[in-house]
């Protein structure tokens, strides 16, 4: 490898670009489990197909797209089209590792993007329009604000601090997620009848692969393993943390109760906050934007019932609320020791940085929010984009996937005969031991026989 | 970054810090597929409200309580407090690695620690008593035993070998497992009631998140990625793995059967026993380590049974036992010619060591069942630590967070109608086709439309 | 450590061994949900025994026999029997890595093999002739095959091309799953009745953590963290994601559905395709890769209904059909420009590539097809293979586990009580509101009591 090459960090980015792989199933987990059991296929199926034609698209033109030699502060250019002119042992301008490694983390962060989405417009998106949406939403939308934000566009060059992608990634999904439900309408029943997370331990398992997924999102993000990327960690972790807490509180003082649901959104809407800050905030600064995005999204998914937009599972309230804060507050918690030398109001910076992370945050917005509507527009009305209202009753996994997420007529429910008497006689009824025999287990019986 | 550094020890040490948070989820997964249906939400947020409640106290003053400079080797002084005089490029003295990827790391440690103990009230401690029980138990049990093992404290001094936390963590997490039963009491039909697990592919997915997990815990502990932490990163593996043999041997001969259940936590117990040992002894060692473990603790387990104290999944069977006999055990296996040049009784080494890892066993059992015991003496007799009897029945769910695990009523089952008639003809059963109308078929539509 | 060492490449490699010990786990649940509930934790258990019996005979002998100094080109000798003559801070020759973290990292390529194996003969192996498989397979069958490709055997001094496995790993597995199913004969009901599985969300678990843990898998395979491992990393990623938009628009057009099971088999086949060529193809190479085993496979796991073999889950349709197009298509793809000099013949460079290929696969294949029948037919005629008829419409989880993978008696369904008429009031139904209370909460009222 050629003088400048560090293998420790191209180590960590790599195994950091795994992690944000991660992310995408996790994120398929976390929605999947918060939608009614006949659409959980299909909303686990809008996460992964982004994995499928993202990557794709990535290889051809996606990564010249948005990382290419500028072109006006607008675009990349088409030099790395197909990966071409990219040597293996290349290193990255002004970094230590490889060129091939931030092509591949950079990946991650475009996969799941418009994977964001997807929870807004659950249970009623007709699948292959989906697909295409995706191939034209990354085009259009992703490729060019990643290019104004990291790849040295406008955006970057104003400057404006987005560390791990506030902007790009969770302003720019959320934003394009409001576009979205409203040229898609909202579901059959939206309310008026309960839909419920069919399964809450999904949601959890997919806040738990998000959490540490997002280890590698941030942390990777200073494409180094160093003093920042260790604050880095440390500050995404405390975020989330303190995240959980404001919305459980709020919960608990709004409603009585501490959800796990609302735990698992916390988590989220904190992690979500601090990935623009995570490189300029103290850890203390880190619990304080956790705490503010804990409350404020906890809020703010109420927001589509007073307004009347079915944003099914709160893109809107948690990554888009979620990044503006935490895009924001930047101009207040900025320190000025870590990852850049501006400083916050709070650190006696001034209004300036936050004034240029408004910028950021409008410009991001504002074009993602029209380009995504006028794509919506156009499905809509060329291969439409919404289910039947047939289909959506049936639910789109047997409709779109001929499927169904779960059959436990193999055999599910108590054991059927008493298959463990030792068990018993040694007195181990928590760990192997069998249930009341009779009707249940005729049921059962009856199950494995049906 | 200054003199001394390394990027590679840092990006291990990042990553392992990563990999020791996911064990948090992945030990709700695996509690809360143990307990029924009615608690899983309870069980899994019992764990995940340490991440939030830990994290944050861990900044505030967790960190200077353990790893601040020593005050009579008894606690950390305030230097640390809200992570005040740590440089963000500032080194761990005698490390490679920056202070806050140590700081990130060992916060993981206190994060993982209170949730183990959640195994063994569950079901029936009152939630909200459960998040005050861990914020004093971490601030005066855990920090301060942190600190005497690993903080250069008096256990650090004796010297006795813990290398990731066979006292501090599982012997400390044991032990007040034990004093909270004590004290909390039974389940409602200990002994009388069938409890099985509700879910064992969850149970199971906890042992692997934990066992993938336990690799960042183990090999991170040297803070270096080299011949130690490679053969640390072997011994846990083969540990676990003829623990896994040793519980199910057992098994079988005692009861007849090899269960999944036993799989799982034998992984676990043989990951508890060669947590303090992993870096002194050989992969032969690591391999008896785990056998004892696996069949002394498949045996422990049967113990709350005889002597009536409701455990009930197990803490103190696998943690407490499985960190005493790690930590003994390394005062017969230690070869000295691994992270320690102390040799234990088979190795020649007499039984000096293992006098002194005698001393580190009884002082951090001894310390934290008295003041476990006076916590829970005072909740109790305050605030209240238990769900009252008719809430315990009906599941803690629903009465703490309004939720239900699951909810299938919205289309899980067999397909509603013969969505794939091209796969059939094409003959390809069993991967996409539908399975028989009638009967079947019009039960899962009403369920649909319920 | 001694000069030569690199903590960034042991770090790498660490890691990278940690990711290939949790696609065993991940290929569990793969597995595990493909199946219906009654055997569901047998499934899992075939591949987590995997963990426990290969770990305990890779440090005894099996490391030896298949990396120790090779003996005639045949097997490795046993010098490192018991992991004697390895030094803590030994250095693998011609790397810069402890020789433990090779030991460590080829070990989870040895637990995963077997475990691959296990999906073809679902539902009815008796599980501990499989424990007793195992051992033998990866002994008489994995070493000397992991010597022959990996451990300078004679398949290495061709020098054949099998960047991660793709011999050695996935068409050994396929093979001996081919000869498996031969000998243990069909399932009761193969090809008449439905077998669907039993919770495609699980399924997808399994395929996303196989995702995940296959970077480490190939990436890690270079043993070093470079320009190499990152377009490794690059190459698998797409590949799985051209093989899942291949699989998934085979399916549309012959079956009209996109179903999640195509999707996450589509990703494994990709996956295996692109182990061996990761390293040798061009990241549009591994599109194309991916592309044509998407398809393939998706036709070849048609083959076992037309010629009539139980190949359950279809092992032998994804990884021997895609470990031969991978292996194979070595000869048409390789650029000669990333790990290996040899250009394919799209690249120039003749037919002489795609032979000595061609000899690997067919060698590999042979040898694996014939010892692997041999196993089972000595099996078959002394312990025996089979479960009985009545077993195996029991279920084996029942029979050979004495526990039931799902018992929701305990809590599941609908809210029993209207639980939180705050949130109902603040307008959240989507988050945390309760059904209607009436019937259906008395059923779960009813359950709770059962």
């Amino acid at each position: 490898m050629p003088e400048g090459f560090s293998a420790g960090d191209t180590a960590f980015v790599l195994v950091c670009a795994m992690l944000v792989m991660l992310m995408t199933p996790g994120l398929a987990f976390f929605y999947g489990g918060m939608v009614r059991a006949k659409s959980t296929l299909n909303m686990l199926m809008m996460s992964f197909i982004s994995l499928g034609v993202v990557s794709v698209l990535w290889i051809l033109f996606g990564y010249s797209l948005a990382f290419g030699p500028d072109v006006s502060g607008v675009i990349g250019n088409l030099d790395f089209v197909g990966m071409r002119n990219i040597e293996m042992d290349g290193l990255l301008d002004g970094y230590t590792i490889p060129v091939f490694a931030f092509v591949a983390f950079q990946l991650m962060f475009a996969i799941l993007t418009p994977a964001l989405i997807s929870g807004a417009v659950a249970d009623r998106f007709k699948f292959s329009a989906w697909v295409v949406f995706i191939a034209l939403w990354v085009t259009i939308v992703y490729f060019p604000v990643a290019h104004w934000v990291w790849g040295g566009g406008w955006i970057f060059d104003i400057p404006v601090i987005d560390f791990a992608g506030g902007t790009a990634v969770h302003i720019n999904a959320g934003v394009a997620a409001l576009a979205l439900v409203l040229v898609v309408g909202k579901r059959i029943g939206f309310k008026r009848e309960a839909m419920r997370p069919h399964s809450l331990p999904l949601v959890m398992l997919g806040a738990g692969l998000l959490w540490f997924g997002w280890f590698g999102f941030n942390a990777g993000s200073g494409l180094a393993a160093n003093g920042l990327s260790s604050v880095v960690l440390l500050n995404t972790n405390v975020a989330a943390a303190a995240a959980v807490l404001g919305w459980l509180v709020l919960e608990r003082i709004r409603d009585g109760h501490f959800t796990s649901l609302g735990a698992a959104s916390g988590a989220v809407a904190g992690l979500v906050a601090i990935t623009p800050a995570c490189s300029v905030v103290s850890p203390l600064g880190a619990i304080a934007i956790g705490l503010i995005a804990g409350v404020a999204c906890a809020w703010a998914v109420g927001l589509k019932y007073r307004l009347g937009y079915d944003d099914s599972l709160d893109v809107v309230g948690v990554h888009l609320v979620g990044g503006i804060i935490g895009s924001l507050l930047i101009g207040l918690f900025a320190t000025g020791t870590y990852g850049t030398e501006d400083q916050g109001l709070f650190y006696g910076g001034g209004l300036e940085l936050l004034g240029r992370q408004a910028i950021g945050v409008a410009a991001v917005a504002v074009y993602s929010f029209v380009v995504t509507y006028v794509i919506a527009l156009v499905l809509r009305s060329t291969i439409g984009i919404r289910a039947s209202e047939d289909d959506e009753r049936t639910g789109l996994d047997q409709v779109a996937h001929a499927e169904t997420a779960y059959d436990f007529t193999g055999g599910a429910g108590v054991l059927s005969r008493s298959a463990s008497p030792a068990a018993t006689a040694t007195g181990k009824p928590g760990r192997t031991d069998d249930a009341d025999g009779g009707r249940s287990g005729h049921t059962a019986e009856a199950k494995v026989e049906a």
